[in-house]
């Protein structure tokens, strides 16, 4: 038996960067949300005029440093990996990809490298990572409700789209480009501001019938507020209340049973086994 | 017996047209739905002025090939439906009209094609004969909840026109005509637009009465948002929770059961006895 | 026995105008809602420019004719009602009488006649007259649920009177007058319309602080307006759930139970004598 | 046995500022909320330039006089206080502090005693003091349901930030200083104005592209609005359907009953037994 081995530098590796179950990960992780936090902070005040005047050379100096930190990290975790491409086309092997091409492609390409704070999404897997358990359980609950209600959420936004098309097209009609609908598709983008009682005010009805069918769409864009509502709301109390657990029949082994089932409602064998 | 019969040409048409079981059914509704879609691409595009100027020609050409194919699609609908009246009175059928009448008309009427988007809805009824069972059950559950809601939607309807009315009125007293609330029908407008937390600010009060005036009306507004979701939302729970049919148990009594149940989750006895 | 008197004048009267049962009762009710809402329509109408200029004398003859219609039936009322006191100082006595002073007023107070569209309301009665009773019975639902929410709205509301006060506050110390925010009250009043999401744009932050702290108005104001939702829908869907049905107990008069109650919770009392 | 000793003027002292048993206390308590809010006026009325202006004497005279008595008011119940110290470092104790102190630093600093408006959170705990029962226990209930939801609400607001920060970046990108967007805190301050659906107009897009991003914004802040309300309602409908407490019938094991039945209403049997 081999469980005396020493685990070798690759093994050592992929726990401290892939797990948080031993100190040297778990500050690995910790250290890691600070540099993905503090990237972020520099490129927000990469942006601003008079600190970047005053201060560019040291922004770039430390954009760079995180960009080459973490490309260090996403080789590493290439190496380390048991499956390398399963990581790099996993979900999270793509993110860290993208999280450090836009600083290499705004060699090239202006002002590309602001796209790079979508790297926060590496946040998201770290607090996953840390177990803060009880947000993760709170995290699935609601992902679990979005999950569920997709369909009727789809239906519904067809719907949103096909009347924003419409009633885009009719406001097209009734206010001329001379009152600013200067074409469908800018009428169509007043009528998602409208509906979605926005309401910049860039755009805005002059006429006395375009005010009215504004006013109708303004009605319809309140009601129909409740309908994505309501869909999520009763999906989640559902979730909630039914505390569908999972308790796997040992029979058929149907997953989901209701807390207080005693009995397993696909095969009827007893869940208490 | 006659089921050896051929059937006719339009028999065929029938099934093709008004169904999509068949491989031809289902390939000549994903190409009408292409063709809809099409078509109000192009009228949106023929909208945007600089494009409009470089290809009106090729986009009236598509335009009125698409018109022309949907009015042979329409003709061929009369023909060959069964009852051909009752399918020019139905509620698609009148959709099927209205969406070629707008071009046709636009060769006495300028502009009125844009209204030909209203084809869109057509769209909707592909969706049910494609049957995509998921997204139709989930739309009949929203359609159910509506329903279910629809007095208690006209209810505060009745009582929002009510109250913007009266605020209107009141507004126009309070500002006038000089700070934009130029009149009661548009003081009206301007309700509405404050209700409904839209705020477009191309009228909003200028005097300190007004602005007291208007910071009730959007505490209500803010408010009463509750009143549709609530109803809504009761009404969807409600509706899901039935899921829960009643099919009692034969040997323990117990009623409610998940629709998909086949065992009786508190005693294990079968639910088809 | 005088079942047989014929009724007074009087009796008739009270009859028809108070009630709907009769033919000429519902015809009565009817021609008022139809008076009710044609001078709404003139004293709108009035107030658009245009129109006044044009038609002002029959506008006038129309609203002086309904008034004097209104003025009629209010001292109709008064004295054909069994107890007119009662009627006079009632809810419903006091919108009749409201709805007909502006116009008097107006001989004395420029522009005060446009008060009278208070005499929407008198419409609300009416439905309650002539019992369409599924909108009477749905609206009933949602004036309970909002009652049984009363006292968590006011909480919820005295907490947000609270917060935009604070943060008009500091807002108008942060901006300071020559932004906009000229007062306290003023900046008030731009807490109200952000935290609502109604969003005029006549008063904004400018400053990097003022947008930090509108940022987070916005977030509060658009995360609390699940309180108000929240609140009315639990009380919603438990007035719906519950059916808690006027079925008095026999015995300890307990008026409110469960639908499927069969023995009074109060008193133990069999529901079914 | 000394319970007939006079209590100390401290303890009279302390049972008068504390509690609201007591005639005394009762009108002491009273006597504070009429302050507090006359104090708030005061800081309001003088931030108006017209009645500043006019009455600036009196209104710095009633702020001290105001400060003044609070000061004595902080004093006396540290004085009286059991435990001095506990009190100090309350909630409350702060708030106490906090609700006097700007007034002296305005004689420093600037403008500093508009911050004296905290000390409208006094009145929050005499609400608590004056044991408006029912208020209590309802605004009890809903600091249950935000407590319950907060793990949520966090996850949410979380996704939020995360999204405002990305999009703003990219609207940075698309629409460039020129437009408005004139860095990326300034963009992700459009991103909350849009997402919570606010809009003031102050900023928006021009480009089409940017146009189409914003719309994306706006439908994503529309359609997750419904998750705080979907959370906040999921846990506030439990808290209160808990009310039905687990009260098990020994005659027939029926186990939900109101909190108030004293009889089981499926069998009529004693619940007290």
């Amino acid at each position: 038996m081999n469980h005396e081995t020493q685990p070798t530098l690759k093994q050592r590796l992929f726990t401290i960067i892939f797990y948080a179950d031993t100190p040297a990960g778990k500050a690995f992780d910790v250290a890691l949300i600070v540099c993905i936090l503090g990237s972020v902070l520099v490129v927000m005040f990469d942006s601003v005029k008079a600190i970047n005047q005053a201060y560019d050379p040291w922004l770039s100096g430390f954009e760079w440093f995180f960009t080459i930190l973490f490309s260090l990290e996403y080789l590493t975790r290439i190496y380390c990996s048991p499956e390398p491409r399963k990581y790099i086309f996993s979900f999270y092997g793509i993110v860290d990809l993208l999280s450090i091409i836009p600083t290499y492609l705004s060699l090239f390409v202006l002002n590309v490298d602001y796209l790079m704070v979508i790297r926060l999404f590496r946040v998201m897997r770290l607090f996953r990572i840390l177990r803060l358990s009880k947000f993760v359980s709170q995290a699935n609950l609601l992902v679990y409700a979005v999950r569920q209600s997709r369909h009727k959420i789809t239906v519904f936004m067809f719907s949103v789209v096909v009347l924003v098309t419409i009633f885009g097209s009719i406001m097209y009609m009734i206010e001329g480009p001379h009152n600013g609908y200067t074409s469908i598709p800018r009428s169509i983008y007043w009528a998602i501001v409208t509906m979605t009682t926005v309401g910049y005010g860039d755009i805005s009805p002059k006429t006395d019938l375009g005010q009215a069918v504004a006013a109708l769409v303004m009605m319809m864009g309140y009601g129909i507020l409740a309908v994505p509502t309501g869909i999520f709301t009763a999906e989640l109390a559902n979730a909630m209340r039914n505390n569908q657990v999972e308790r796997p029949c040992s029979h058929c082994g149907k997953k989901q049973h209701e807390e207080s089932a005693r009995y397993c409602n696909a095969c009827g064998h007893s869940l208490s086994d």
